[in-house]
């Protein structure tokens, strides 16, 4: 049998990835993952709907924005329907004598708010079939909406929105006699969550029979996991001789394009849930002969244990012998 | 003791089943799981409530027609109000001089749509003590509706739209000097799903005892999971002397009635649940000696790897010696 | 030291069940489990909040029962403001020449409906300090139990409304020239239940130094789970020398109060929810010597496999030569 | 390499802790875990929109609290527009002859809460483009908020309850020839816990290498887990050789500040959901040779079984020849 050169690589590549699929290992000079977690590749053809996903837009999309794109949608609803009250002509609304309201087209304006909101004060109300049968479809879609409104509101509330902090950089620096390759989490909002455990990825390009391919290798952690995560989690990995940083140099990393994978799940207390935070550090993340700043604030008066969230990324430089300094 | 004849080999077989029971696999010729996931079986008897099940399908109707029936509901229900009133008599109504509709019925039918969408202009309005108990009811199941339309709203939002998209066809083709039964997903949504895992089942009719029974077999795969799935991912069974391919052709497969069963299980980021997807490739539906068509979309100008959706689906023939074409 | 005797077996026999201890097992001669799941023993001492626990009865009461609530509660509030607005006197309600309704607290009560309802028409309107202030108590009180009964109606509708059938007998019957206990279980609904698990005890009362005491015994199933369930499943304990149940007569289970356990847990496609179910069979609830009467309809005319879910329960009696009937 | 003081050890001792950290292994004196399961660390420099957290707070908030909150926001907003159209100028609303209110203030109050509630009598209407304009963004506000508020209400609702009470001590007494540490939960609702399992942990004072550190031991149960949860269990760890309790008395639990920790985690059928509950025994939350009162009511006319909760904190003194008291 005669194998095609591009789909027997594939997978055997694939065997050492994470699911980017070979191409990736190949070709992309890109940093894989982003700080916040997010996948540096993109998928076209999608198709207008799933392209548009307004859910997963309105979910995901800031209050702000979120405030703002009800509101514009209020007020569009109505501009709508007060054209359409408008085009039934001047004697399809009644007017009480004392609105004060001359502009007709304000009119209009203002009896589709009464109507879209359900207000209904009966000082503007519909004249004949055709404003009356607008009413009726305003009225539908007043209430679809705010159905629709609420039901939108509650999905975003209802989405775990835990927020892992990761340290800006991680360090490798002296440990134990070894050096250790560490990073630093903490909680960045006031729920709980607990069973935390941490997976990393040291991915790099490497010569494979003469290529140049990206390589996933795993990193076993000192801890791979924490049943309690009240404070901060410093995540140490020893690097000692069956590390495959064991030997490398700040050169080395960024030679090969280094770049560590993080994947942290947990379950949130609040929401009952289990919830997945990714982020990585690429080789120019790294600080080399430096330790993370005591995050602790000591003493405190009262005795009770707290750490400043604020000293999460602070490093301290270390003085060291034998330096391969970044 | 005498055992029963339709009962023994029941069990036995089961034990080599996936819970289609052992009728299934003696009698049914039709594939087992239609491409969208769906079981092609059904159950009579479940009884008026089961069968109806109008939550499950509220739940998973499309949106247009759950816009539709919401709409119909709603101006069904007016409807019905209507004639209410109507059936008061015609003092029951108060109309303003300006309303400008003569026919009584309209009348009823704009005041069930003021009352029910609780706008209540006051232009028209209930007289005596029938039409004020008709509106005192209309106000109370208009409250209901709009609860009960939220609320179905939102049961459909918060349910995970997991979409996984499977290649029209699988491939039996060359592959590390081995032969691969190989097929092709991506995400056709744009949430994340990680900690994908897949099982394939190949399930043929087989010579047993003289009879043709249908007997599964879990297929193994050169990787049954990936950690993430932000492209697509390409599914391979290898082939080798333990598969229970090896050694059959196409017009064994035919012969045999066979079908893949796919079951993709991962946790979808978005609704932070797991989800569970289902489809099958019957023999007809194999592609000999072809493979998937690259993908990625090269090079990006950019330098941001892309696929394109729309290629999942494409093959290209290879040219081999020793050819069991379809 | 010296040992109470009370506390001591309790612990020791704990080890043997389920979560029931060891009292149940001493002195209960009751079913542990009803045929619903309903555990058969009460806590007392809960307190006045946790007894009535209104949220889980409003979750789990029927829908006729819900919406008769519902109902109850939207008159009661009505008559409650009505009363209010009564006690304002004569002149808090000014009132359309046109209403007809002369009665005062049938005025009082419709004004409450259309300001409860937000409806508002402004036939009847409120006068006054005193009643513009109920007004504002009314309309904030609408307000929030209209958000209320959408909540509680949306939590209804978000649990996972699973229901599995159990077969009304289990059977104790010959099987691949053994016997074995079985019992026979289908979806009552239409959603997919997938990865079903099914744990059986057997719960008997055994002397235990000369005391009768109930011992839990966990029942090897010839398959612990299905993973799919489309149609109905038969579980299967085959009786071997291994079984608890080995060479017991019908009389030696009724004689030691014999109780089927079982527990099923199962992932709802529809909920993307873990799901759990529980039954039991008690000794008098076992068939001896017939067999599950053939659920599925053969043939039928489009060779699509059905079951007919109302044969769930039918069983046949075998002829035997040896009989150690019920 | 020179590796710092501060940094040594934290990881190694972490190797040994809960996600504490070593800082608390250290220096805190207090308690980890209070009674009612919250740590008893906190974290500063959250930042204003972390620390204020309103989601999490209302989720959390007592239902009075919740229930006043969402009047005063009523109260609030509706002030706050009844301003609004006061600075609109006095001719801003048409009021009907016969309302009654003098004071322009109340009015125009009024007026706000007939519009935020969508009312809309019609008694006071909107005169002129600024005030029929603060309608239009009132009508806006209300929707939203009902929305809003509808929202919070579910997520209040649909957040797990679940509550096991704790007995208030826990004793460590004489147990089948050994001694044991036992405490005792049981379900505070009405609703179903299974599949419970347990994790006890004894946090004390060590000296490591001439220094005063808190260490963690596991303790190994008895039981770890039950399947059923339907009246309560005694959670029991026998201090045998293996133990770290072994050997210790009373005073050594004291010099030692030993605490233990608890995580309970279970499946709340009425939710469907994974639940974790936490709690702790300080030293001087031990009893020493007493044990549990019996919880349950015998007998009980009906041969139901009953416990009562009540009794649940209940202990007896043993009399015992060797006595290590507290």
């Amino acid at each position: 049998m005669n194998t095609q050169p591009l789909m027997t690589p594939v997978s055997q590549e694939e065997t050492n990835d994470l699911g980017f699929g070979s191409v990736v290992a190949r070709e992309s000079q890109r940093r894989l993952l982003n700080r916040n977690g997010s996948f540096n590749v993109s998928r076209t053809g999608l198709g207008l709907m799933s392209s548009l996903s307004p859910y997963q837009a309105v979910l995901t999309m800031s209050w702000r924005k979120f405030f703002a794109m009800t509101l514009l949608f209020y007020l569009g609803t109505n501009v709508l329907f007060a054209t359409a009250y408008l085009l039934c002509g001047p004697g399809s609304l009644a007017v009480s004598a004392q609105l004060g309201i001359k502009n007709h087209f304000l009119l209009c304006f203002f009896f589709s708010v009464h109507t879209l909101a359900t207000i209904g004060y009966g000082t503007i109300s519909p004249v004949g079939l055709a404003a009356n049968t607008i009413v009726t479809i305003e009225s539908f879609v007043g209430l679809f909406s705010i159905a629709l409104g609420t039901s939108l509101l509650f999905a975003r509330f209802s989405r775990p929105t835990t927020k892992i902090l990761f340290s800006n950089y991680a360090v490798i620096a002296p440990y134990h006699g070894l050096t250790a390759f560490e990073f630093r989490i903490t909680n960045a909002r006031r729920n709980q969550i607990i069973e935390l455990e941490a997976q990393v990825l040291l991915a790099r390009f490497e010569d494979v029979n003469g290529r140049k391919l990206r390589r996933f290798h795993r990193l076993s952690l000192e801890r791979p996991g924490v049943t309690f995560f009240p404070l901060s989690w410093t995540i140490v990995h020893p690097i000692d001789e069956s590390s495959p940083l064991f030997g490398l140099s700040a050169e080395d990393l960024r030679a090969t394009k280094a770049e560590f994978l993080i994947l942290i799940t947990g379950f949130d207390e609040t929401f009952a849930q289990t919830v997945y935070t990714r982020s990585s550090y690429l080789f120019e993340e790294i600080v080399w002969n430096a330790r993370f700043t005591d995050i602790f604030n000591h003493p405190t008066d009262d005795g009770l244990l707290t750490i400043d969230v604020r000293k999460l990324h602070l490093l301290e430089r270390l003085e060291t012998k034998t330096q391969s300094e970044r």
